[in-house]
């Protein structure tokens, strides 16, 4: 994937500006780790309250996880002083949230001037290392 | 729409266990107001940790209230002792989610033995008494 | 589902205009039967060239027939000269494609400025007069 | 992306076969030039039976293209004998298709039991040879 460049020489204050306005984040405990342009990382430690009935990682929790990643990876994108709104988004499950922290990461496909493309993911790491995917997604962004 | 037929007698119960064990439901504050065969009712008072950075309802929180309704809804017709898993969901976002209360509806559109097709909607009501979508969305749910 | 207002006052020849300039509708046999503000329908008679690998309907072709009626559905819904383009969308296949006819309905649900979100449905007639959902849909539509 | 081990050792004539029957892929002149395991790649040549409004690649035979790609990557990771049927399938627009050769390739990103999780993307190639990705697509098929 190519690099973008971002719009706005400030872009990563700005993400932080959002992010620390942003009380469901603090809510669930998602860190953000890398922001770059397009680009974001983030992480979170697993607690009781984002349980589903199984115990695991409550898919609606995964939802919201993806819908930050990507709209925070649209804001790394945009000019000092516009806005993202997301349009609409899937995401679909592809294994069960059982790990005591989870990752995520989500991109700027494509950077319009109205609609930037995210896609993002949030997965798990075994003990081996490898990454397990629990879930992927995409999403249309509007930039007012 | 035409009524359907739940497949479990004590398909309330079931879906009320299944909402009991739920942890994220109650961090969140979601009730459920109505539970038929295929169609549930809920609503949520809105607070402080489900706002995004413009002091609206939180699209993460809207799409995991999606998920919520729409798979328990997708319970209510399931036979004892399965389960349902979202395979995957879309949301689309209609208007902010501005209000002190929200409502929310979810339906299964088509319950086959292995997945069921399901729609929900987040909204709120004017003072009027005409609604405002927030948000629609649409699920597949696996049931095992 | 409250009724939209047009607003170009030629909204339906300008829909037709766009559907005769379209190669691909006259291909496969598509035909608009009623165009009114944010709501168009359509029929489809099945022939060989639009058989998947057991003889149905294919769902490719299904996905176009959605495509096209939600998209001129936003065609009428914007003013003289503007043109729509599909961002996204989605389709849920479910049930299989088996008939001789296939009929079809679009409606835009909500008519920004900006984008319009649409959904559709691709459907049957039993000989009992009732209909069977061949697949639903939604999509974003953006107005330039 | 690890490489996906076939559980057909004669996955490519089963892929074939149900390519060979399909008569939508000969109408619209779609061909596969590459069967791995969980992975297609196919090319289609321009013509104007497949033109929207603007004499672009219509969006719906875009979406027609990204059904069959994951389709036949997903036959390509069941047993012999076993369908595939596709469940749901988003797909979002990047850039028109202005071109007049264009290409595809489709991966099976989770080849389940009951379910394959595929990912797809149309795109052409500009003279220097980078690649101008028309639409990119998720869908989720069941293995029956």
């Amino acid at each position: 994937m190519k690099k973008l460049e971002a719009r706005n020489p400030n872009f990563k204050e700005y993400v932080q500006l959002k992010i620390s306005r942003n009380k469901f984040i603090k809510a669930i405990g998602l860190e953000f780790t890398s922001i770059e342009p397009g680009y974001l990382e983030g992480q979170l430690v697993f607690k009781d309250m984002l349980e589903q009935q199984n115990g695991w990682l409550h898919g609606g929790v995964t939802s919201a996880i993806l819908d930050m990643v990507q709209g925070f990876a649209s804001y790394s994108m945009v000019e000092e002083g516009q806005q993202v709104f997301t349009v609409e988004a899937k995401i679909s499950y592809f294994n069960p949230g059982t790990a005591n922290k989870f990752f995520t990461r989500g991109s700027v496909l494509k950077a319009g001037r109205r609609f930037h493309f995210c896609e993002g993911e949030v997965y798990y790491m075994k003990e081996d290392g490898t990454e397990v995917t629990v879930a992927k997604g995409s999403a249309t962004m509007a930039v007012v």
